[in-house]
């Protein structure tokens, strides 16, 4: 079974859509591409953070955020790209985690079909669990395919969602 | 048949990915998007384009150009979205075309599957023929999702494509 | 009846200015084009706003905002359009709702004839409803074609109106 | 006869559309906003310009611009207002120009139902006849709400026009 | 009595400064243009504001803002012009005010000689009394030529007025 | 002789406007802003210019630009200020000249009654003259109150001169 | 003595650099260069304010504030210049000060041998003395020459100071 | 032995790669390069800060920040740059600190192998112990080399950190 | 043999610096850093592009350009990062080259050690051969790490190389 | 002989000015600064540069340019700093440069009393000599303390300076 036919049975039947897909090796290639977009369902987030150095008794945890981190993810709905970036920010509990990992952990959620609602929410539980902070914030901001080709409305409009925990739930 | 068989078979078997789209309606509700992002087949391009008014002989034609027109188009080789803007910039040849129209006939190339070499190519062919330009220069950028997520080098990179003909292709 | 005769009574009776509308077909452009501008009469508000999923019991809200919603509305004491953005910030009560369906909602408010004002306060009141938000924030900022062509003191002037109910209307 | 009759035939009878404009006082109040948009027609092009000093014999001209000066018109296709910046440069011929008559020169042809390649066109030829330029040229961007309202390809989209005579048609 | 003999009596007996406004309608010319400058005696600003709707009773009043309005007044120590923008805000009281007519009651106050410290303070005590507001906000920004030209310290100064009352004045 | 003589008699006889200018010390404080603004008619801008060091015989000239040089003028048809930048090019004939000065000798044009089209007209060729330049090209760019004031379309304008002489006169 | 005595004593005894100050009136022309940026030792700063009227009594103070006010003074260590700008604000005690004045008074302070920290300092204790000020509140921020050349961590640092006093000195 | 025996062996074994570091001197010139960055060690930081003047009893302290001061630093995982910007500011204690000696405190930390939580840490207690501060606040902003070259997600990704200490870490 | 043997002998015996690289799994965790930033040496640049379609004879070739390819190479002189951007066009000869594959062969030469010169040249020629491009033309921006951290002269220094052949190497 | 003595003779003899350089130490301090400053004379620029490599015989040169060179130099008139950036470009004759030496060129001559003609000029000579470059050119951009301090059109005022020798004159 090919994508050929699926597009043929349920969007088009126009021939010059078709005949890009109908070649050797065109289905390959395009899952060849989707299964680096949804490379996510491969990992085990709970293994993804590191720890740089536990933190001393008493010692103040201070203050770390990895900002703009880029991410690509699919609409659970609509089967089209959104993408973004996320700003993700923790208030260490006991230890400082590695820094290069933050933005695995969110590409490791992002390479799946998702909502952008659910993305920091599942990002953030797992800088609590697994990372052990003291607080966590996860904004997100990106922009939806599904949205922006479906009227002037759209065009210019930019998706923010936010979730806290912990010590920095508060503000 | 239904997407999801075909990402089943081609893409991935985790069920928290298929879950997704096996749920009542999800079928449609995809292939009503993707007919919007295709809608282009529909129209006849040779139709698009319509008369202002027609120039007095001997009038000089002065020189129009419609810039930053978003579109929205899907990368025959990765069924991917690409996006960005064209400027479509003409000198009349017998006659003024309508401003309006000038959009329109760029959405009717884009809403398909495309190259974004093609698409600057065939919209400056049609303002010759249909549109009866004495010049044409169609420049696009665009963003390439099929690029985007697959390396640090292209997650900045924007294509550019320009094509000229007629009176406009000298420079 | 026909808009040139209005315009003829009312405005001005200078020939040039009349003979652009007094030509076949000029009339039908013109009220397809205004009913496009007032398609919102033609939905239900009540309607436009679907859900992505419950939220569990007990399950943290987050937040969420689109932000840039391109909007065009008429002005509904000189009939000239006013236009611009708006942010709209929700916290969830018992279920997220559909992305794309907010810029609709504010599509739904903004295609009719209104004032500033009041299409925060309707899409405020909406969101709580239908929506079932613990809480809504809406701020708009437009420029109105009614007031820029007046005066020096107006060319730049940036209209602003924010709403808040529930959970956001504290700060 | 009243605007409100026009909308009620043409383009809609819904109830909340209509009592805006049945309401004392409103078509008035309508008729005098499209007056001033509309007061280009009162003004003779002709006698607007103004000279500030004739130039010695053999002097040397010069180059002075004008840019960004606002106007705001009315496409003669929609009745919908268009809107943006003129650029006007001209090289004297006998004469230098009072510098602020230039922005009324645009005023009193944008202040018209026009369309925006004319607009650039009769103020170039205004500046060569009653100007007595040795060259002109003119740039114009605009808006156009009657294309911005109506698809996302619009809503970015941003009209230029240009139109020169003379020593500065060259370039 | 003509301002050219203030001119050579108070500033410069320069025949290259005195001969601009020697010429015949110099005087007359330059007495229009400080009449507009000056045009705000001729309003009074008690009865610029309208209302668009009254409020119905416990509806909330919701927050409105019009920025970077516009204005250019005169220095009433040094006859020399300053001009910026006025951000005007305010929670309606029992009605919403036409938004057409915030900028019109700057301009009352502005079209006059001021000193910038008052020009936020009566626009402020007017929205209160005349405007029945809950509570009002004035920003202002200028550049004043009597600083601007005379010393290195003040050629990027901007000063900045604000004056709050009522529900807006706590912050 | 007073001002505020001029004042009531040509422009307004509106008892809050002239009580500024009647008080003890206030045509004096007027005088000294008006003298600082006109003191270029004190300098003989012919010895403005200093030399720095004289070329070598066949060295190579270089090119040398002041950018950026703030200037403030009263327009000699208006008795309103207008200011802006000057941007002050030239190649060396037989030598360098001293940087500081070239600021001084716009100040010298400048602070006069002027007209923008000459300001860059002088400068220019004072260059040749004292400065033995090769070439020099002179452009202003500037808001005049005179047009700033009075309507929508000017609010924005900003104006641009320019004059060249010897070898950059020819691009 | 001149300074190029001490310049080959403590610094260098290279003949390019000392030929540059031993020719006929270097001496005196850097005298005059540093007799302008210390010319604020001839200034009494209690002498600088001047009231422009007195608060009515119980009459609301208001908030005013002068931003980007340039300055240029030597570091009182390195004998090197430190520049940038001053943000004055103060809520009026009994009286509005000349808005003119305010740069004044910070150009008394910082033509002088300075340090930033106390820039700020003495021009907030002259406001509320001789300016009685409700409150003041004096930010700077500036470059050092004698950072800036000495090393790539400095290159880019921006030095920020503040102080405040009275009903200001709160936030 | 040599860095380019540890290269061959551990990380490439590439002709073309390892005949760079081959060529006499090679070994030298990295050495040098990385003594540099590590320079670091070689410093006291105790020794660093100097005092300008102590404060009066009962002096009010002021404000001091120094923002952006750049640094370049070693990853100390992965033997690979970091580098950004420091915003450094200190309320006094009982002195003034020189300010050029804020930026080589941030260098004497930053020269060594680092991870971006402890460079903040470090300095901060550094101030309060040898600069008698009463409270510090020190943020960072970083790119990480390590991190930028390995990822879509990485690429933008901006690393902050932040620890306060004193009467600035309630904020 | 290990990279910390290296350090100690070569650039520091400092224990700080030491431990860090003397820990279990440091050495390993370094190579696979450097392995990443050197992969272009496994790859065969002839081997990277691949054809999107033939011209027919006689097309028209138009004009492609990526902008922006983010790259990260390591400079071949002192082992330390230098990254910026490549902008890649070129005029197809007989084919159209994938878009996709234009970063990846700017990618296979930037990981490497190399100069910023060679780097542009090397691309320019692999697009002529195996590419069969018209016309090439690399334009490159870097940041040198090695340059950044040694000098004020060098922080803000960004270095271009460009190289063009065939029918682009014109202009 | 102290500064201090030149400043009480020449500059003032304010008690406030000079106790800051009759403390022990202040001269020392100084003199240091001005010697980092001055360091050029210690450098012969024509050992500055170093060859990268030999061009092969008939290879293409490409075309190299550092941009955005900082630099801090003394004016030669006026004994104060003036600084900004050098854009230094090159066409190589038979070898490329080595980068890093580019800035330190600049450097070498900027480190001494100049006039900004110079810089450029000698910059571009060494290029063609030591450099054997085919072609040069410089391009300067700074601001002057002398100029900055010393009136209100010098505020913002920027000078360029530019010189090009061989292959890069031509334009």
């Amino acid at each position: 079974m090919k994508l050929v036919e699926w597009l043929a049975k349920a969007v088009t039947d126009d021939a010059r859509a078709l005949r890009w897909f109908s070649e050797e090796g065109a289905d390959d290639r395009i899952a060849r591409a989707f299964k680096e977009l949804l490379a996510g369902y491969e990992i085990d987030p709970g293994s993804v953070l590191k720890t740089t150095r536990m933190l001393e008794p008493g010692e103040k945890p201070g203050f770390v955020e990895v900002k703009d981190i880029g991410f690509h993810s699919i609409c659970a709905h609509h089967f089209l790209p959104f993408f973004g970036e996320v700003d993700l920010a923790y208030e260490p509990g006991d230890r400082i985690l590695g820094l290069g990992k933050l933005p695995r952990l969110v590409d490791a959620f992002a390479r799946r079909f998702q909502i952008q609602e659910d993305l920091v929410r599942e990002v953030a539980h797992e800088m609590m669990s697994s990372g052990h902070a003291r607080g966590v914030r996860v904004r997100s901001r990106a922009r939806h395919l599904c949205m922006c080709s479906r009227g002037p409305s759209t065009e210019t409009a930019l998706t923010h969602t936010e979730f806290a925990l912990g010590s920095l739930a508060g503000d």
